[in-house]
């Protein structure tokens, strides 16, 4: 009985895999690693213990997660300890031997200019709490920090949600000290930040943000989180760090929605198609949407197939390369 | 105990209701009728009772629906027989005392050109057995029927699905044979048909066309099928002919792509929608996708509310008004 | 790529069949084949056209079914042939080479007693349009049919659902001319069955008696259709029958209620568990409920796993052996 | 247009509370209150804030929870305040004028004998540290608290899951310091219990114990937490304590397995049942299985209705009245 038990158990994996996990492909050379490395647990306004953070992130084929607690803005500090580097300890501890990379990180948390910025990849969090910004941000970039500009067009911090970049941005590029562009945030993204991300070759992100459950918040009504798609060359915090700073990533909001750098995503959405003719296979979880002026809008379903209209010309509606660009498709060749 | 009951009962007849069916808005002066034209039985070759398709309809929450057989294309011949008046009239007997109205058609059947067309509202299907073309369609006007094309990029007629218009449609619109197009068939949709609704003034149709069961084909991956909504005075046969004569109709596919003429789908948008300021709210179960090149997209759920970055000129990315034009949505007035 | 292919195959191939089918286990030396011997088409008062119950049928992941249209009860019959072999073939066509076995049948369909019965394996269903009873069951016996009763608690035959044994049964098992009895039909069973199957040695079914669409009558709610399990030497039609002859068979109901001889039904249940001391394993996804009368109920959900208190005697409240017994589980041993 | 805004929003109301809410019958004079007096935060095991618990109770319809964090386990101390009494501050201020009741609580964690005890209704847990056993249940009672025996059958606690009754219940009962057990804890229940309950006269709970995520824990599989149903004479708090001292309490399960006293049970069975001859309408949304040796067991579901074979007596086996008893129902009369 026992070969049926284990064929049986093969079975039930592959099916909770496949159930929890989003498909997408690897590229050449590299592993494609979900990420999302914007969240916040009872240590600073979050509402969980930094244990669930790991637990619903494996339940999500989550590879990677980097816990980012607000430094400045600690609602809990009546009950729960300030230590800044508690949340990712107590995470981490919890990570290990389990497949998930566990990344330490903090928030900045100033009002706009700057608005809140991630550091990624540091040694001590207690250490960034530094009353000015720039002298902050400088300790951060000592520890071998990337930092990471969040929600740019959250409607508290731009009432009227349009991108604007400030001096104290371009500040910040200028020195180096400014590495990435959250694309999509919670619920939200902003095509506004294409503009800068291109201009000044940062990378694109989308993390969740989460302060409450992922269940009730993303997956009750889609299929996985905003998250950022990684393309690592082995999966390690290592090569993770090396993929943010040489810039391969992609933000895929909660919503299906696709930005980086042109070149990276043509070559990502190439690999997620099949492409006969003008009969297209998707070989992934992200659905896509094609449209001609003429021939109007046509959706390619997650791992499903469809023969467009034999025209030549489409932009993949649901994929940004720029403010106002979409990837385009080229058939017939 | 009574009142319970009673109260119980209402509760949960709203709750099937809800459940059942799409909420689409009245408009001033019409109501708004969910209709299916086009849809095959045994008597042709569906694989259905006649029954069944009530059934269905009223499951989905439906008011119209055409009991459409193919005229020419009876393969069940040897077993089931080939009067073209009997699946029309168990429907309708099976819909009598439900509150769906049950419309007599039939289905011209011919390559193309011209290929498919429906009669609705006919008096006797046998009469249309008519070998010659223009001839069976004189008879079906003779009748009083309306005369609708049906998936003209369908890939068996259009092996490219490119829509094309050919001398014998503008024989049948020369003619007023000619009063309608189907937008969306099935699974498809052809926004090349608007170029030949607009030019001709021809109503804009949504049909399921389905042959098997419509919880399998439709609503296992999607919440209703697709079909059209008609804008009658009343709910009635006569007010739905009147209405469909006058081109009142608006397509509706089943993965929510709307087309029809301009005034009349920016009215029924609009009463969709409320609109303050820059925050929206959806009054109707139709997703809507409002795009500006600079911002990007953004999905408007069913039911749910979205607040828009302060910019004025959008354009509603799943509402078609001609071949290569979304309808524009203008805010900030 | 093309391995990749490969493997994105297989993994779909094998989550849709986990998705469709129930896992259930096979017996040493026996295939469990997953059978409906019982459903009608619009050729008697059905009301689908037979290739329907094929592709439900292969949706669903059963083995084998029968066809078994009413004989005297032909409400189509002003539209549709009353040929008694005709829904078979068609069947039979659309079944050939997709590894579905369907099967001959046809219901004779008389008031109680003696009810309704139905003939499997039959050779020509116009044959047995013969008025008096005796000789038609004598008929079909010529044909080397297997007979079944069906559902003898049903309400229209007995108001008060009580199972009663009339001498026309006594006569037919007298003959050898009945050899079965459904214990489960449609959304109903009727323990009272289990003392006669027990007392004359006749086999337990369960099936669906489906007239309308199996997805809308079974499948919104529950996992699967009511189903007879066969314990068979191979999975073909000649083995089959053989089973059947031989009594290997137990009901499964749409709720999950097993019944059938003690001895096959106790080997059965317990390939589905893996026992270790008080723990249980369900190898199946057919749920069991054990009860202690000091401990309660306990529930093993599908492939799910339990521990039980360290009571050894329990019974299994959702398997029948007999009119008043459910299987027994002993444990601690 | 307002009317319309104003209905639909009272659809949506009556829609999101049907979704979430269990449908359960009051009795005369009372108000049937859904409540779970057992749950955890991060002020000891849990692994959530205290609002979350807010949360997720409004979102599921409950009426009542107790915050009954360990006195003596508190493994987050390094990091998080030992206030007893801050988990209950931070839910109360949350649940305010949100319709929830929210009670102070806390949990004796024990070895067995004589296991843990939660205290409701207290006024300091900081007070209740007391090492001694008795001398801390002493000062629970002198705060006026009601104390609850919790899951005398956890493996942790008896590793056969078998409960038994040590001599410090037998202490606790006759000075009038232990009030209730759990019958139904997390994803167990314990029909052992019922002896203890009826011979003692105490009240049975039913109680989630969660540590985690509501959702994740109960919701993904099941459509309530476990919970105790309490008769009020009005939904306050101080109803509520009258309504547990004076017993008048139900347990029901994750798996909808009720018990309690049998006079109240019946009175609530017979609220959920509208029986009429033979046929059982079921006004709840809790399903009950009845079972007669002869006739097996039927199901009615939540909201269902069910024809019961014409006998009359019957055993509800998921009500349970005793340690080996189930509720009797008694038709025909």
């Amino acid at each position: 009985m026992r070969p049926r038990y284990i064929i049986l158990s093969l079975i039930l994996i592959l099916f909770m895999s496949l159930l929890s996990a989003q498909i997408v492909p690897d590229l050449p050379g590299y592993k494609t690693l979900k990420c999302d490395f914007h969240m916040h647990t009872v240590f600073s306004d979050g509402l969980v213990w930094p244990t669930i953070r790991v637990d619903e992130a494996i339940d999500e084929g989550l590879d990677v997660i980097a816990i980012t607690d607000h430094l400045e803005y600690v609602p809990h500090k009546k009950y729960v300890s300030t230590d800044m580097n508690a949340s990712f300890e107590i995470a981490k501890k919890k990570a290990n031997n389990k497949g998930l990379i566990c990344i330490h990180g903090a928030e900045f948390t100033r009002w706009m200019p700057p608005g809140h910025l991630n550091a990624l990849f540091i040694q001590d969090g207690n250490k960034l709490l530094i009353d000015d910004f720039l002298p902050a941000i400088e300790e951060a970039i000592s520890q071998g920090a990337f930092i990471l500009w969040n929600h740019p067009g959250w409607i508290a911090h731009q009432p009227d949600k349009v991108v604007r970049w400030y001096d104290i941005h371009q500040t910040l590029v200028d020195r180096g000290w400014m590495h990435g562009i959250e694309f999509a945030n919670d619920h939200e993204h902003y095509t506004g930040v294409l503009e800068y991300t291109n201009k000044f070759d940062l990378a694109t992100f989308g993390n969740s943000d989460v302060h409450g459950i992922v269940l009730r918040e993303f997956l009750q009504k889609n299929n996985h989180r905003t998250m950022t798609l990684v393309f690592a060359s082995e999966k390690s915090e290592k090569a993770v760090k090396e993929a943010l700073f040489a810039k391969r990533t992609i933000a895929l909001s909660v919503d299906d929605i696709l930005a980086g750098p042109e070149e990276l995503i043509d070559q990502f959405v190439n690999a997620c198609l099949k492409i006969d003719g003008y009969t297209l296979t998707n070989l992934s979880e992200i659905p896509y949407t094609f449209m001609n002026k003429d021939q109007g809008t046509y959706v390619l379903e997650p791992l499903g197939s469809l023969i467009l209209p034999n025209v030549d010309n489409w932009e993949i509606t649901n994929v940004w390369v720029n403010k106002n660009e979409n990837l385009q498709l080229q058939l017939g060749q």
